[in-house]
Order: structure tokens, then sequence, then C-alpha cells
């Protein structure tokens, strides 16, 4: 237990399942859990599976509540992490799960989010090339969204490779309802979305879009456009991400796949399945590991990638645990697992 | 009740939906109820929500069990329908829900499906441009299988009217698991795909695609060719196609929205969704409707054209109704149904 | 097209299942939608399922929108009707889905509901011993609640026969969740309700419970008291009601058999399955049937009766229709159906 | 990683959760893992989530392919653990997941599996009173099934105290699909169960209700009967049973409250919820905990016992740990959660 962790935002899912994998963690102590309308009240009557710490209180999300912790979680909503994050110690341990410090450009803040851009940090995806040891040393560390996770992860190799255009891939991809949050809206009622696909945010209007084209942009060598259609799958977690682009001359599905085996080699968290074999999202619940395979359709002349991976896990909390390790200087998988809950 | 109509395959869903439509279709009487394996027991084993017909015995699947009907449906598994269709008299109007019938080119049987091709009937989409005409006078019909009615619909008016580059489209489609069909097979059980977005037949090896380029050559003008990523989404019923697709220049989303107007103004069942509106299968359970909305993402050059319909109805056996009677010169829309059951 | 219906509430699930039912009712032409806090808004987005009406504009609720019409039906919160419908002229048929006037007891609704009792209509379960009849000279027609619709059907011929002790009556009856109507609460997101079972209203609270013990009381020539237990399930719609009680000595699964049977004859929606076969709410959805079943368990010396319906169809706006239909003098099964939506 | 397990049945259900819980525990060694009709193929096919052990190769079920290892697991249809565990050495720590060794009187299993008693072994229910210390020194375990552990544990204190009459128990438990088990049969089919709650085994005829009885019976003083009735609900995982019994004179709802909180005070994971809060099964998803509530409706005179637990975890897999652990003089809780992956 060397170091202890405050989550503000403990009432919604990415906090809950930040509290999770931390009463998990052997080198955790759980310190201050905030929230904004739910201060007051017990995290027991939000996150009923969390029964270690169903009898804490939750505080309000102060400078006072957070000081004191060596690492500090937001999993608040957009806009609301810079106040907090200004008023807490640089050698604090930030890592903020919302989109605030994301993007570098800002300009592409204010096309996609509109209003002032906060800043940027360090962006959380270890296996992103070269991002890993960034992360060693950083203080303030941005989580990715969990589009911008799969649908990055998927495309990386490919891009990276060399292998497809990058100036026209298209994702669409599936995920399950936590991915919009804890707020009750009627659209996500239960009597609305099980037995229901729909698609929404559609036509490059989604705010993960810029996310995937920067993270892209760090491998193609040249100009990354991405096509980006999410969808709303009847199931509580999960995202299955079908990422399609034109392949380079020559392509084949060997040589895609040889690709992906050497960029993921040594990544503890990226599994490619055995040849033939394509990914379900129900593998990956509550671990910490995206599922992916790859082929070329050489008669469309396009490269298939699908991804899958837990949006509440590898996608929010899981990434967040994972760079904490890194910036901890522990065992990058500490407290994280490759095994899912299955069936 | 002028007509008398027999259905082959009772026991399966697509048998049991056609059997629940035509519960409702006034002008038609159920004769004979036939099966494979299941030939001797009860429909009400098999279909417990067909309670009118809960004790009808299934008879074996025989030219004397379908003979002396004015229709004659078959349900059944590929390859199975060519012998029964050849023994039945030319002005009975037979209606094969199976893929025996749907291509053209025996060279596509061939790649496909392999083994002989036992012909080609008329198609039994009504909405493909003069196809309805054709099918007021047709004894025989292919049904449309269930991903090549919703992604052609989805696409047919932009390629129509030369929207987009048809020579590299890109469908990924989530259904809904009714349309693995009925056998017992240890990927379809609830265990598995309750809480599960999965993919299969990845790569463009999926046998609807041949299905869609040849519905949309028929339009193109040129060549077609369609990358088809089908996804298995955790609800009994439904099929969400997104569609997409570099634009010709100088399209844009409200150039789009025209051409789907103008094309479906008078279809009875295809609704263009209110500006700003995406489908929900949710909203097309059991009705033979087709939700769609179209956009094009200017940024990305690429037209997104989504719809959604109820792959056991408008996506099989309401299809096949909608075409019977057109074949026997009533109302198209007789015993079918625009209004979902909905949540 | 004889005759006009309001719909009060059109923005909900019972008004929405309402006018999915009329909308193929041949008798009935639809006026006036109105609603609440989603007045002024169009139908279309709030029921995108019911697109023949979408464009409509939903009128608020008040005398001067309600007027004119044959038949005015009520779908509102608690406690709003008894002023809409003392607006309203004696001779308008006002069919109340909400509670306010389904209690014959003062006492009853002053423990239950708290509040003023608004007063007394007749009851609208026809399958109530007697009620048939005075449901069609009524004028006004209270509804019964999902539960009490299922769990007094599922009990009503084994309390007539004497079959059980009617004092100490165990119903344990599993809601989809559409039950719980369509205001947005954190315990109802999908997130929530998928891959969960609950209980809820446990400990004899539910208000429903008066309402099935009333309809027990008819039959029973003695007192009856309930525990009710009612338990939230992952689905959009469907009941299945558990009900177990002591049998009377000498009371075997046949006799009960022989009892449900012989209650059941006659009537067009209450489906005995055979011997063996047991309900799934599956079968029922979108349909006004009643699918049963009743054993006797003799080493425990208990019968076991379960019954199933559609929450929203038989158990609230299916069962409205039929009132309707014999408040109308038209045929009862008029625009209703006994086959369900399956898979 | 003091110890050795062998899984034989590693391709099922139980056999995957119980991999997937000894993949994280840190005192065992993974051994031979093995099969019957699947031997031969890889375990990745069956067990997607299980990534560590994807290349393992299923071997045949046989006294070689088990022999040399400190544990042994079984999971194993019903009726072939008895021939299995006698080819092992007595010192060999064997845990039969299946029925053969559950039922301690002979009748009793005549009557409910028909066919020779295989033999009582030592019963995994640590939380009955006095099991605890057998289990420390038993080599022999057979594990309740995924029923009677919810149901004991739900109406132990209940029982024991003497608050109800233990004569005429009532049970209706909704379980998730898995506690089926994975041979493909057409009614587990996702398309039939999701959307659908459905009875099945009505009447007193489940076999889990004689091990119900038995259970309780060590602390009832008396004759126990339970009238048993199971749900199939649609959810992957979890079971929340639903326990009423009349309670004796002056049995209060603080009363029955006391009752459980004094006998579960020092179990690690069985947890009585808040006063006012009700199980969902989701919570405990994954977790080995049990999660109730219980109350007295005094109006009906009944006690009302609620229970959820995961029936892979702590109804099979995590129980057969926490006995293993007993049995190896570990901690009881090595290895286990009570931490649920929500939502």
């Amino acid at each position: 237990m060397g170091f202890s962790a405050a989550v503000a935002g403990a009432s919604g899912y990415a906090g809950g399942e930040l509290l999770r994998l931390l009463l998990g963690h052997p080198e955790i102590e759980i310190g201050a859990l905030t929230a904004g309308g739910n201060a007051g009240t017990l995290l027991g009557q939000h996150q009923p599976h969390l029964t270690p710490l169903a009898d804490r209180v939750l505080a309000e999300t102060t400078t006072e509540t957070l000081a004191g912790h060596d690492i500090v979680f937001l999993a608040l909503p957009h806009g609301q992490s810079a106040a907090v994050a200004a008023s807490l110690p640089d050698d604090v341990l930030v890592i903020d799960c919302g989109a605030d410090f994301r993007l570098e450009d800002p300009a592409d803040w204010q096309r996609w989010y509109a209003g002032e851009h906060a800043g940027t940090w360090p962006y959380g995806l270890p296996e992103l090339p070269g991002q890993r040891d960034r992360l060693r040393t950083a203080r303030r560390i941005a989580v990715p969204g969990c589009y911008p996770t799969v649908a990055s992860l998927a495309l990386l190799p490919a891009v990276a490779a060399g292998l497809i255009d990058a100036r026209d891939l298209v994702v669409v991809a599936a995920s399950g309802t936590s991915g919009a949050g804890r707020s009750p809206k009627p659209n996500l009622l239960g009597s609305e979305v099980m037995g229901a696909v729909s698609a929404y945010s559609v036509g490059g209007i989604h705010r993960h879009t810029p996310e995937i084209e920067q993270n892209l942009r760090k491998v193609a060598g040249g100009p990354v456009t991405v096509s980006f259609t999410p969808v709303l799958a009847p199931m509580p977690r999960g995202i299955l991400a079908t990422c399609t682009a034109r392949t380079q001359d020559g392509v084949d599905a060997a040589a895609a796949r040889r690709a992906y085996q050497q960029a993921w080699a040594a990544e503890p968290f990226l599994h490619l399945l055995p040849e033939g074999t394509w990914p379900t999202t129900a593998a990956t619940v509550g671990s910490n590991a995206v599922h992916a395979q790859v082929t070329v359709d050489e008669r469309a002349g396009r490269l298939v990638a699908i991804a899958a991976l837990d949006n509440l896990t590898k996608g929010t909390a899981g990434g967040a645990i994972q760079c904490m390790n890194l910036a901890l200087g522990i065992a990058e998988t500490t407290g994280l697992s490759t095994v899912g809950v299955a069936p």
C-alpha cells in the first residue's frame, strides 16, 4: 500500500470502474471519494457492487477534499478538470478521464468542443509508439476516450506500416450503453436500448474523431482522415470497432497479420487472435485486454481490422490504472487482468 | 380468404414469421405446414406464439403435402428449394426465402456457394427500379437475403443518382441473432450472445455480398464493389446497416437527402426519417418498414447512409408477403404494417 | 371508422401502445393526442415506431383538446385522471389506464395511495366473472394494473373453484422495464437493467397488492391475502407471474387443470398451454394473449399457477381496447391479436 | 504457486469459471485441462476470454491425464464423477461441481436422479453451520448446486432462528442462462431467451429441491418442505431467489434483520444490504458475494428473504475455490473477490 489515491466523480461509471480496479490493486490505498450532485450520499447507493466501500460518504469535489493524495483521478464532466487540476500540487499524479487535455491542437479543441482550450497533457495510451516512456515521468495524464482507444489501436499497425491509405479511414464502432454515462436520459432507458441497435452522432460530428486522427497522425507520415460512425448496442459494456481502409498495392492478409504481430509482440494487453477468429466484446469484459484481428479483402481492395475492448476498463479506467502504474514506476500490468468475465 | 398458402419449413424462424403475418392477412387461408426433422410434431412446440395454429401437425416436406395450394412458401436450408419447386405446377406461386435462385450469374453462384446453380427467379425486392412490375406476373420469386435487403435499399438512391463512387462501398451491418437461424450452435446460445457484439464472416467472404452488388449494379451504370462486414448484436431481431462511400465532387447532405426523398416518395415501406434523426432497429420490430437516414461528412468526403429493418419481417417474411401481394394482384401492403412493436 | 378516440399521455409507453393498437383498429379514427411536458413536440420524437402519426403535434391535455371524441383514453400519472374525466360529458367513453378509479374501498385507497379517493369506476377486466356484461354499458372504465391483470387471471380459477387457501397466496412476478414507465431514472438506465434481475417494493408494499386481492375476493367467498413480490427483469416487455398457494385436501394437478379449462373455455385471450408446457413472456409480446399453466406440487402441498402476458398490451393498452370494444358494442377481439411477435 | 490443479470439463461454463478464478489465484499452478467431446481442441476455441491459456490443448478426461495434481476439479455431466474420482489417490483434493455426491440420503438420490447413488461427500457450503471445519480436513468435496446455494443461504438464518414455518417454504428463483450449461439446445438460443422470462421444471420436480431441504434440515429441528420454482431470465449470469414463508407469531422485520446480521457477522462473502435496499444480481457478477435482504410482510404474515449471487462464481466455481482454500489450509478468501463487475 505504497500510494494513496482519490477519485473525483466516484458515483459515475468511470469512477466506479476506477474503484473496482483500485480495490484489487496491491499498491494503492483508496482515499477521498468525491462527487458533484451526489456529494453527501453513501457510495453504496450508487455502486452496489463495491461493497467494501459501501459506507463511504461522498465528499464535495474541492481542493481540500482532494488534497494530500499521491494520485488523483478525475472522472468529471467535460470542462471541469482544468480548475480542479490547477489546484493540485505539481508533484501529485493527476489522471484525467475526461476530454479536456487530450487534444494537442487548440484549433481542434475549438472546432469540436468550442470554448477555451485547457491545454494538453501527456496522452495516456502507452501503446502509441514512444508514449510509454513519456508516461513514466508524467505527473499529468489525459486518458483517451473509449472510441479513440479501440479505433487507434485497431489501425495503428496498419497505418504505421504503410499498408493502407490513411487519408480515408472508415470506422464503425458499436458501443455498450455505459459509454454514454449515468445521467438518466430517455433514450438510454433500458426499455429503449434493449432489443435495439441505433446510430448517433453520424456524419463526422462525434468528438472522438479528432482524437483518433491525432493518434494515427503520429505514425502516418502524412495526412489522416477518419470517417467515424458510432452505434449504440444493447449491452452495458464493450466496444467492437470495425475499421476498413483501401490497401496499398500488394498488401495481402499475411502482410497485414505480420504487421500486427510485430507491432504487438511485446504489448501486455493487445491480443491478436488466432487466424480466422474474430473478436467478441464479451471476452474482454472487466479486463484490460484488447482482442483484435485483421485481414485483407483483396476483391474489394480493403483491409479490415476489428478490435474489441471493455469501454470502462481498457477504454477508460483500466487504461488510467495502466498509465498510473507507469507513472509510479511499478509494473505496468499491476492490478489489471487480461482475462475477461465470460460468459 | 381467396387464396390458400402452404409453408415449407414452418418450424424455423422464417417459417414462423411467415405464419405470423399470414394469420393476420385477410386474403389467405393457411394450408399445409411442413418441416424436415420436426415433421410429425406439433407446430405449438416450436412456435409458442402462434397459438391459433398450435395443434397443427407438421407434415413432411413433399410434393404431396405441398400440392393443391395457390401459394407455396419455401423457408428451407440452402440447396433444398430447387427440387421442391420443380415438383410444383407452373401456375402455383412459389416464393423462396432461401438463396438458391437469387443470383443471376452462375459464376457468382459457383464462387460464393459452390455446387450447381439452380437458376434465377425474379428477385423479390419491389423497391428495385422496374422490379415491382416484374413481380406482378411472376409465379416464381426469390426473396432477398436480410442483409442485401437493408444494404441495397440504403445505397440504391445514392448509387442511382451518381452521388458516390460505387466501386468502393463499405457496409458494416449489425444483425440480431434470428438471422442466424434456429439450429442450435454453441456460439448462438443466449449465454454467448447476450452482452456481446462480435464480428463474423469478415474480409469479403459473406455470401450476401454478391447479392448486394447485383442489386446496386442495376442502377450503377458501371462496376460495383462492396466491402461487407456483418456483426452479431445481442437482440433477437433487427439489422442496422451503416453504409459509407466516397462522394462525387460537390455532393452535400442536402443533395443526398433530396435523392432519397425523390426515390422513396411513393414507396409504402421505405421511411426517410426527419433530418437529424437516425434509425433504431427497435422502431421497426414486427413491421415491414425500413427506417433510414443519410448525410454527407464533407470533411471526410464520405456519404453515410444508415438503414434499419426487422430481418425477419421486411428482411425475409414480410418481404415475401409483399411480393405475394403483388403477384396475386392485391394491394401491396395487405397484411403488412409500417408500425413497429416498441419499446 | 365509426368512432373517434383521443389519447391523453400519448408520449408515454401506455400511450404509445394504445396508439399502436388503435392504428390497426378498423373502427377507430385517431383524434387528439395530448401530453404534459411534451406538449408542443412531434409524436415522432417520442414514438419512432408510430410513423403514420410521426408528424402529429402533441397538444396540452385540456378539456378543450379532448372534447368532441367518442372515446378518451387517459394514460396519465396517478392522480391526474379525476380532474380530466370530470370535464368530459357523461356519454363520452372514458378509459383510464391509471390507478385512480380502480379500488372500491376508500380505506384501501387511503392506505396504499394516500390522499383523497377519486371514486370507483367499472373495472376493466372482462374475464372477472360477471364483469364483461357490466363493461358493455359502462361509460367510465378503470383498466387494471399490469401486475393485477396477470396475477388475478392466474389465480381466479383456482380461488373460484376453492382449490386453494386464498388467505395465503404468494405471487412473485418478474416484469420487463416498460412497466416502470418512461420517466428517466438512474435505476432504469439500460446499463443498470441489462444483465440484472432485481427485486423492489418488497414486503407487501407494492400498490398493486390491494387490487389483486379485490379481484380475487369477488370469487373467494371469504378473506383473501396476497404476498406480492415484484421483480425487475432485463427485457422491455412482459410479465411472468409465479403464483402458489396451499391446496385444499385432495386437489391434484388434474383437478387444477380442469378448473382452468372450464373457466377459460370461452375466453378469447386466455390460453391454457398444453400439459407440461410452461409459459414464456416472449410468446405474448405485442399480443393481447395470456399464456398460463397450472399444476400441483403434491409433495409440498401447493398449487403453482404461472401466467405470462405483455404488460403493455393485455396488461394495459390491449386490455383497454378490449374494454372499449365491449363498451362500443363491437366484437371484443377487434383490433387485438392473440399472436405474439417472436422470437 | 504451492499447489497444482487440474480441471476436468474445462470447455464448459463451470470449467471456464474455475480457470478464470484459478488464473488469479496466487497459490495455484494450472495443470491438466481435460474435456469430453472437445478433447484435442484448443481451450481458446471455447473460452476466448481466457487468453493466457488459449493455446492449451484439451486432453481426454482419464486417470492418466488427471494424475499428479494436488487438486482435481470435476466439472462433468451428472453421473461421470464417481468413476473419475475412484481412480484418484485419497490424498488428492477432489472437488466435484456435479450433483453425484451432494445428497446424503440414497432414497433422495433414487427419487430425484434415479440410478445408483454414488455416495456422499462433505458438502461444499462453508456457511452451513459447522461445515467450515469439516471442509478443512476433507479430501473429497461436493460443491452445491447454484440454486441450493442461493436458496439455502437466503433461508438458513430464518430457519435456524425459528422465525418461520419450515414445513412450507416457497422459493421462486430467476437464473441467468449459463446455469443451463453450454450444450446447444433450441430453447437456450439467444433468439429464444433474449426478451423472455420463462418458467421450467415447475411443480416440485427440479432436482435441486432435495438439496435445499437437506441444507435447511440441518438447522430446522424438524421437517422441511420447499416448493421451488425456477425461472429463466435473459442474462448470462446471476440468480435472484425470492424466498417466503409464514412467520411464527410475533416475528417482525427487525427481528428478521437481527437474525441475519448475527448469522452473517463473520461471513466474508455474505452481505446483508442496508435496510430498505434490495439485491440486484448485477452487483455480484464475477464475485463470490451473496447480497441479501430480509423483511416481514406483517399484513400477509410472511417473511420475505431475497438473495442474489453469480451462479457461476459463488454458485459453482467460486464456491469450489472457497472450499479448496479451506481444504488447503490457506485463507478462505484467497483468489476470490467480493466486488462485482458492474454495470
